[in-house]
């Protein structure tokens, strides 16, 4: 376990006819790959959380728009165009917060709409580029984001955001990759309930890749920080409004304001894939609720139950909160100044 | 599941010779209790967190001198002062945080310094009594705790405080069964990571008692308080210092912290032989770290394992954060001001 790996692992595999998709629900016990050769079943391996984070749910449903494509356009001649759209819908439907899964079905859409001889190939050359770009993304951003931690010698992180969320290399983890090249930095990761992505795949890669990672409960986050053991708390994001407000996964907004409270900066680290143009402020995020019975013990899921669940997997943290906001493109210092500058949305 | 009960479960149950701890770690999928006649068990059971639970911690381990009493006396004539005394060092030992273990600790050594002809009956006259006063203190301080919540609709608390870690009735729990009775009121449950005590044994005992729950991730809290749902959160304690500082189970801290950003306000319900009159602030309360392995999965509990964690079930949350300490005496609002009353503390 003491290896540095150069690779590290990867949550999807194309093999240009089909999609590999690590099981992450099986983590840290089993690694398994399942394949899908149809939209259908990429769709389902979102819903289900086999594959997460907002990246990779892009990645993986831009390949899952190649595998409409390569099943319908030889065999479906006359309706092939309508075949994929209804799959696209699919696909759209799989989760709701994620920007990033509506961004790339755009992208390939918009691939769709070019008249071409071979749609297929070019439907593969988009996907395996947004793959390779959002990796080299990743790289990029871990040094604009290690480039603000001089001096920084607690780091907490919330979710998994590594290789496992991404194409590879990771957003926040980028960061954290990036900088415990850099400097002696104790890294946190909190367990992330109720799905426990901190506990499983978080502290797993960082082991993976020879970094060594303290996993606390995530209401042991507040007692860390009173210690004085962070300095910052990094996370990625599901979706970026224009003023910099940020969707990430449940708990982010509460170590936000644990954070502020604290005298620990919190940045923010997403790919410009993240951003949504398209909305002014976090309030008209949809915010997903998924079912109550990832909280509850079994013998509560019975009819007439006294005990219900509140389950939204994601919250919304205001700008105001956020210190700096890294994308491929730069850093944003203190983003409730000014928001989300304009170049980054185009 | 909707028929109220008139009486809730017991955590402890004294037959005379032997006492019976319910195994709160297998709830809420088994309901069973194992049966101690010796003090070393019941020692053990606390440790162990068979039985949990500040008030319920003290009143297991005034019995469990009882029993060493019973085993001792007759049997040891020369030593069994000294075989006693041996014993409650063993059950002070159990665990560190909760005060009231030492505190009933001390009101039997104090029955076994009186000169007597037979301190068996005097030990478990006394053990009886601090069990049946923790149970009428509870009801007092429900009704005392429900007078502060007129017009309050939302209630989030932590852990749990209810029959289960008490005599019986609760401390928080009891004041949350008290309201129940008076008004329409939302009751929401955080987990309480990492023993689960609010998902596993919080809404169980409100679903036993007809009362509706609704189950929190502990890092959704900062956003439920954010929609306005919550009004008041009101927890338990198991040390409380001069000043008002309250140690607790890990988390509330956190809750506090963020109750002051949301305008929500905090109740810190307990029994007075919570109170350490002996220490000025919270800076002086042992906080007790259990294994990191209740946090970790098991692949990570070995040798060389790059991953560890930080496992602190209890935080202090400063007196300025709380704004009403509820007593079996009496109310005492914004503790900050004036500290605990001295009344309280005789």
């Amino acid at each position: 376990m003491t290896t540095a790996h150069t690779l590290t692992v990867q949550a999807l595999h194309w093999t240009g006819t089909s999609l590999r998709v690590l099981d992450q629900r099986q983590l840290p016990d089993t690694l398994r790959y399942d394949e899908y050769t149809d939209a259908a079943g990429v769709a389902e391996a979102i819903t289900s959380m086999r594959v997460r984070g907002a990246p990779a749910i892009g990645i993986a449903a831009a390949y899952g728009v190649v595998l409409s494509a390569l099943q319908h356009f030889s065999s479906n001649p006359g309706h092939w165009q309508q075949a994929i759209a209804t799959d696209i819908e699919l696909l759209a439907n799989s989760r709701p917060t994620a920007v990033n899964l509506f961004w790339a079905l755009d992208k390939m859409r918009s691939v769709l709409d070019r008249p071409q001889a071979d749609p297929v190939a070019a439907l593969a050359a988009c996907a395996v580029k947004i793959h390779a770009d959002d990796i080299n993304d990743n790289h990029t951003m871990g040094e604009l984001g290690a480039d603000l931690l001089a001096g920084a010698k607690g780091i907490l992180t919330h979710c998994n955001t590594g290789s496992l969320a991404t194409g590879g290399y990771g957003t926040a983890l980028g960061v954290i990759r990036s900088v415990y090249q850099r400097q002696a930095v104790t890294i946190y990761a909190g367990e992330t309930r109720p799905w426990l992505q901190g506990a499983r795949l978080t502290v797993w890669e960082l082991s993976q890749d020879g970094i060594p990672v303290t996993l606390i409960a995530d209401s042991a986050a507040a007692w860390l920080m009173q210690s004085g053991a962070i300095d910052w708390v990094i996370v990625g994001a599901d979706r970026i409004a224009k003023n910099g407000d940020t969707a990430n996964k449940i708990g982010t907004y509460s170590l936000a304001v644990l954070a502020k409270q604290h005298g620990v900066k919190v940045m923010v680290v997403a790919p410009t894939t993240t951003l949504d143009g398209s909305i002014a402020s976090g309030k008209d995020i949809h915010i997903e609720q998924r079912n109550p019975n990832e909280l509850l013990p079994p013998c509560y899921v019975v009819e007439d139950s006294l005990v219900s669940g509140w389950n939204p997997v994601f919250d919304v943290t205001p700008a105001g909160l956020i210190d700096a906001i890294v994308t491929e493109r730069g850093v944003m210092l203190n983003p409730a100044e000014h928001g989300i500058p304009l170049a980054w949305l185009i």
